[in-house]
């Protein structure tokens, strides 16, 4: 067995945690693997309660074959319950928190955590997301009779988005709620359960994001009438929908905004941040986007019938659009308050409703047991992806950054995934989103510049804990430079583009993650971490999975001790390929 | 020059940030060095504001040697503004954060702050402090004839402390205030600038930890009349004086606790935690410690009230005891809100006192800007210190763990002290205390287990960034196996046991700590960290120092490109034993 397997480890899965959560004063029982080719001679808890830390020592269980297993119990005494363990070996001792074995201390920042908040809905987190962006994925026969508003750039189907200038939100391709509805057989085809939409409130842009009303479906994706079709047809074949909905900001057209303008004396003025002088905070100085003030009672309210209104027609959840800095400005930090209203007024109407941030970066703090069930994890999955993966022959376009993607190696792949995963903790983790690209972002087949790469990057998005989001055409390899070049229309005409290799490794990829509950659920061991060459194993009581990820041609690294049983994908194993392959192996092998 | 040396550097000393605060809306300039042994092409100032990350460019100034410094200007936008550098090498990047420099993304947990708040005075920074705990440091002649309470178990002075057991807190010595009042001239002579009394309030315990009021003095020690002495006496001298409290709970003999018991509709039954059969909230389950309740207002008033009277009596600040868990309690964390309570109340008595936190193991969160001035720093520099120091030839007596104290090379006493150094941020750790042993842990000659390796302890205290703190008696090598046997009494009929090399050394540590303000004000940079020696600049305007520290026997390793100039200190260099050595060298050398 690789020198990796050796380390102690523990994470949030079944396998070493009894729960993700318990009530305030119940206990949740915890397990620690140590391997005889790493000995170890004692295993303590350490819990921090109430600010303080106590030890309580773990029961060594029986050796199965060179694993050991240690059991404690983390009594769950503050809400977010923070834990690690101390590895004793003669005379020192090594800390195991959840960024991995250290052998120095550190602050708590990076321990284990148990909550006393129940968590996301089971479905959330077993999900795999297709983003739809309406304007670009298809037009039903309605779509060519409706008016084209005076605002919009009308483009043809087949046109290039404009994506920098004044005219990039105004191209408008038409693509409307009737032409989803028409194409969810694709969906079902490829294996996604769960259509997240960008907004579809009116706005007089191309996006929606500067909506004009949460109070209706946009008429020119067919209004409220298309999206009860849609719902239903969603419904009707399984699958579930999500909303998206903008909590940072409106459009300067929005109804509570024009009224705030108006009548200084408003309820709604007070919506905003207006100056004496009338002018207002916005979103980023676009004036076009007034930011929200969510220190106004009665705006909770409204934005609390709204989020309620829509899981009532029929949503399952919502993604909160720009969460990380709604509620936010200089002095005033009502970000997780937000968080919990929302999450609060959804799950009132629907229990297993989802609430997914978008984070723009770390979105540690946020996730703290009641606010997020998760976020679009661009920091703690795309970026380590895009850098470990980009096109290794170019400078390749980044996000939200000044310069070009690095490309850099496995290690710093894994570390900056543990650090990420460290912080939002295993629960939220799992149910945060695996994004390889998305509406804001290049196009992961622009990043990686090839076909090969790009499947692997798709390997990683499955197999990796956390929730596959496809972007709509990302299954068929379209590019994209930016964002918006990346909000290209779905090729339907032509027959060709929808056979290609790409999108039958979308399909049985999500296969494979429905298949064995390891993908979901099972844990997660780094079992071989190179410059050009991965390999871990998830780990669940009905089976454990191996893969292994070479972004270079060549032999996979043997790993001695494990064993392997039956090879359930693979990509580029006989050829002067990047490569992957997963296995089932034996269990504690 | 060494390769650490070469590394990117940033840090909050004034070489390197033009101001620690400023009020929000302002900005404060940065500087990064680099050298052109690491060459560097661009760097990029990254701040989060309202929790979105934001790229400015850095200027890059002249070369100056091999050194090249860059330069931004951060926008305090919210309260704690946190930034880090992005430092662009080619195609790649590395970020430099307050942990050091990073090849992967991590969360923003270690970014660099500034602060919209005050910091903590400047004597406050600058301080040698010096612990006393009153029973134990000396008698006045009027001790004699004081009566002995009935709880008290007497000791004679010379007697050893009882360190287990039920008589523990019960055996009394009989130091008092007028006891210490006599003595000041030892810690001046020491180079001693602030006194740190542990509790003068009533308690009937040796400790008084278990205060039966606030308003006033414990007549054992002198009374209200004996502090006012001492208090005048140290202001004489130009010395501060820090009184001690305890806000996480009372004795259960404290006046409070005993209205609160006797009558369940007084104002007081609120300070506490009490369940319908009369049971209360305690200590860590210490019945005679109940546990107050902050979320009562009337508390509050009460609370500020003590920390106003006895700063207006003449206290300089306030060392709070058992801060990390006050306020703490499952479900309810009102932490920070009582240290900004308790700061608030003391500044506006007097805009120069000091809050200072007993915090026992992470107190990154407490310590944001507006809550305590610092913290009791046992995880990010005695452990580190203690395990790297400890007597590698027998077990050695721990602290707060369940394992004796493991020994572990420079590497991990550096990683540690950087980790907790880039969570509290630069101001709060240059504020915080730097102890190598208190009333609460074994003394530092006992867990080194010789005068050579406890004063090579002494010089990482005097010179890294931080406050020391000597607790009483520590400058003459007393020993103590645990808190409760540190306890000892100053010898103070023994005019041998003061004639001391340690003494000595403590004294040319003070002077030197005095004399040169890179000590107390300066960056620090790692220039050399191995397993047995480590070695680290403190640079300032004024001057820069070099200091080494090698804990066994051998030479010093040879720093190229740093060019010694003055010997200031030196011990053991000649010898076969631990040696360390400060020299003041040429700056940017």
């Amino acid at each position: 067995m690789s020198h990796l397997l050796h380390r102690p480890h523990h994470d949030g899965s079944p396998l070493y945690t009894s729960a993700e959560s318990a009530p305030l004063g119940r206990a949740i029982t915890v397990r620690v693997r140590t391997s005889t080719h790493d000995p170890v001679d004692a295993v303590w808890l350490r819990t921090v309660r109430d600010g303080e830390p106590f030890f309580d020592p773990c029961t060594r269980g029986a050796t199965d074959g060179a694993d050991i297993w240690w059991t404690a119990s983390v009594p769950v005494h503050n809400p977010t319950q923070r834990y690690r363990f101390m590895i004793v070996t003669g005379e020192t001792f090594r800390w195991l928190n959840a960024s991995g074995v250290v052998d120095h201390d550190v602050p708590d920042a990076q321990d284990f955590t148990v909550s006393a908040y129940g968590g996301p809905p089971a479905w959330g987190r077993d999900a795999v997301v297709y983003q739809v962006f309406p304007d670009r994925f298809a037009r039903s026969a309605a779509a060519d009779v409706r008016p084209i508003p005076e605002w919009a750039v009308p483009a043809q189907w087949d046109d290039a988005p404009i994506h920098q200038g004044p005219h990039t939100p105004l191209q408008f391709y038409g693509g409307d709620l009737d032409g989803i509805t028409e194409h969810l057989d694709h969906l079902v085809d490829l294996g996604v359960d769960t259509l997240y939409l960008t907004p579809v409130f009116p706005g007089e842009s191309n996006h929606r994001y500067n909506a004009s009303t949460f109070d209706e479906v946009d008429e020119l994706l067919g209004g409220d009438e298309a999206y009860r079709r849609l719902v239903d047809a969603t419904h009707d074949r399984g699958l579930k929908i999500l909303g998206d909905l903008t909590s940072n900001h409106t459009g300067d057209t929005h109804e509570w905004f024009l009224k705030a303008r108006s009548d200084k004396r408003s309820q709604e003025r007070k919506f905003y941040f207006f100056s004496a002088d009338g002018s207002y905070e916005t979103w980023k100085g676009h004036h076009t986007l007034p930011k929200l003030d969510h220190a106004s009672g009665a705006l909770g309210d409204r934005f609390r019938r709204v989020v309620a209104r829509w899981l009532e027609f029929g949503l399952d959840g919502w993604r909160i659009d720009v969460a990380n800095m709604t509620g936010r400005l200089g002095a005033v930090d009502r970000a997780l308050d937000v968080a919990r209203e929302i999450r609060e007024a959804a799950v009132a109407v629907d229990p297993e409703a989802l609430v997914l941030a978008e984070h723009g970066h770390d979105a540690t703090g946020d996730l703290a047991g009641d606010g997020w069930h998760g976020t679009m994890n661009y920091y703690g999955f795309s970026f380590p992806v895009w850098e470990w993966l980009r096109d290794p022959r170019r400078p390749t376009p980044s996000f939200g950054l000044p310069v070009d993607l690095p490309r850099r190696g496995g290690a710093a792949m894994v570390a900056a995934m543990q650090a990420f995963t460290a912080s939002f903790g295993w629960r939220a983790t799992q149910a945060s989103w695996n994004i390889l690209g998305s509406h804001d972002s290049p196009r992961i087949r622009t990043i990686t510049g090839s076909a090969a790469l790009h499947h692997l990057a798709a390997v990683l998005q499955f197999t990796l804990p956390g929730v596959p989001m496809i972007f709509a055409g990302d299954e068929l390899g379209l590019e994209g430079v930016n964002g918006e070049d990346s909000r290209r229309t779905m090729p339907w005409g032509d027959e060709i583009a929808f056979k290609t290799r790409t999108r039958d490794v979308y399909r049985a990829l999500a296969a494979l993650r429905r298949e064995h509950v390891a993908l979901t659920r099972g844990s997660l061991r780094w079992a071989h971490v190179a410059e050009d060459e991965v390999a871990f194993l998830r780990e669940h009581e009905s089976g454990t999975l191996l893969v292994q990820v070479r972004r270079t041609p060549g032999e996979f690294t043997e790993l001695p001790g494990i064993v392997l049983e039956e090879h359930l994908f693979g990509l580029g194993e006989t050829g002067p390929t990047p490569r992957a392959a997963v296995w089932s192996v034996r269990p504690n092998a």
